[in-house]
């Protein structure tokens, strides 16, 4: 068994309307010196199979078909052994 | 500076609907294999401050009392220098 981490996240040059709210509540609740706030998206992916070359072929076409919006989000993932 | 990355991921014995949906979605796109799919947030903070030990306990904080629900979610998170 093999899991895919995949973190998918804004391009740096895109507004993230969701961190800058994060951040406002933050600053509301007392929470002094922070910069910024950026949000993204953690998805694990547990696969049945043991074959990593052929895993890593499925996440990244499962990264840019459907897991991120490549025009304004970028990605990165690991594979691991186990659960 | 200092960055904090935060990982934000559903309980262990907590069912995922999301993650479910994106899975029957992968399945319908024609990927094989896939066992499992879980949700989870990523955040990063960006502090102005270079105390790692204030930045820390403000982080852990954060993560208790508005990144993430202790009932349903659990997180951990790392510090680095920079941006």
């Amino acid at each position: 068994m093999l899991t895919a981490e995949i973190h998918v996240t804004l391009k740096d040059l895109v507004l993230d309307p969701q961190g800058t709210t994060l951040k406002r509540s933050l600053e509301a609740l007392g929470f002094t010196g922070v910069a910024e706030v950026r949000m993204g998206k953690y998805i694990q992916v547990r696969f049945d199979s043991d074959d990593r070359k052929a895993v890593e072929r499925q996440v990244d076409e499962m990264c840019q078909k459907i897991l991120s919006n490549p025009v304004i989000e970028q990605y990165r993932f690991t594979i691991r052994e186990g659960q």
